[in-house]
């Protein structure tokens, strides 16, 4: 599959067109920013591990039944995926007490919660991705509820599987953000990324923070947390 | 019934003690803040304007139903209440986008919404009153999902029974913040005020605002816009 027309360029990926107009090739790139891109850095060999993980965990997600827009990895940094119109929501869900969450309502960090949170935010850089409730998706058209209660409970279960996952790694999953889409068939797919970009990590062992919060909040060693993710996904998956 | 000790100041109003443990007296204070008390005033008349219209909407409230923790006027700046234990909660409902709602979401103002809105607000200053989900409030143990439903519930019937007062003297209700708490016997009620300090109320024919968006937007004569809810609530009621 060539890559042809270049489409669009977020802040950690490209995309570009392909022969077939319902697929597109999706370069990562070797940008890392955080806090609605105030921080940002380049980081060599970034995009590459991050398209390895990514592509892993949706061919995982695949199997286990939840429709996603990856077709198959290309090379290092690019991967095949169903052209999709994305909702303009971030789906977050949380584990574990941490991050904004804990700002904007004062919660102590790092309580397990007793059940999954899904929140939704509305994806607009220029407002910094507020916090929504389903009503504002419903009245202002973002997603009908059908479309919400569809996302939820993927979301929920991509939860599941994705704990299931780390969990056999040594890998708590505190939260992480997803984005879905409609492809051109108008099947509701997960999309975007899965990563240390999109994902809190922390070792079981250590409590080490294996994910983009090192980038964060300065812990050094970003790259080698990243590493580290892929290492452990890969070899337990004999890759 | 006598006011005797001291209890609390808020930001428009004190609370003292009386002879009856289950009561309270409440004070309305002359004292006008916004934008989380960064903006403050003090306006010569503005409790006993808010004194009234508030002691004469729950009032009205009562006479339709709803639970209020209101039991009578005691004098121009005194109001008798039930002593409540207040939800942490802020409850917004709107009917037209407006203020925060369209600042944070980017929308529109002036919409009328195909149904009318709420919004939990977590009551914090310290944090600046943060939009909450349903979900967080169940998960921190601000509310039970019971007392949310009865909440949500009770809201959306004051707004029904406050656009039809309303609506009555040529006033647009377009959006208004209620409070409600549980007094000594557990009864959920509503309480704190219902005033152009917690309301936004929009003359008909004129457009002009007749709340405390003349403080906050320095639209200049804000004690005569309060003056004119008065005027046309005791006229129309024949008070």
């Amino acid at each position: 599959m060539e890559k042809r027309e270049f489409l669009y360029e977020g802040k950690a990926k490209k995309l570009y067109g392909t022969d077939d107009p319902t697929q597109v090739v999706v370069e990562y790139k070797d940008h890392l920013t955080a806090f609605n891109a105030q921080k940002k850095a380049t980081m060599g060999g970034k995009g590459r591990l991050n398209n390895l993980i990514s592509a892993h965990l949706f061919e995982k997600l695949r199997d286990r039944g939840i429709p996603v827009h990856f077709e198959r990895i290309l090379d290092d940094v690019h991967q095949l995926v169903k052209k999709v119109v994305i909702f303009p929501l971030e789906v977050v869900v949380r584990n574990i007490t941490t991050g904004s969450l804990c700002k904007r309502l004062g919660i102590r960090e790092g309580m397990e919660l007793p059940r999954p949170l899904v929140e939704f935010y509305y994806k607009e850089d220029a407002l910094d991705d507020p916090l929504i409730l389903e009503d504002h998706a419903l009245l202002f058209g973002w997603a009908t509820r059908e479309e919400l209660d569809t996302i939820k409970a993927l979301a929920l279960r991509v939860n599941d599987e994705l704990r299931e996952i780390f969990s056999g790694l040594g890998i708590i999953l505190v939260d992480f953000k997803l984005e879905f889409g409609r492809d051109m068939e108008g099947n509701l797919l997960l999309a975007d990324e899965i990563s240390p970009d999109t994902c809190r990590f922390w070792d079981r062992s250590t409590g080490d923070r294996l994910d983009k919060d090192r980038f964060r909040k300065d812990l050094g060693d970003v790259l080698g947390a990243y590493e580290e993710i892929w290492r452990r996904l890969s070899g337990g998956a004999g890759r």
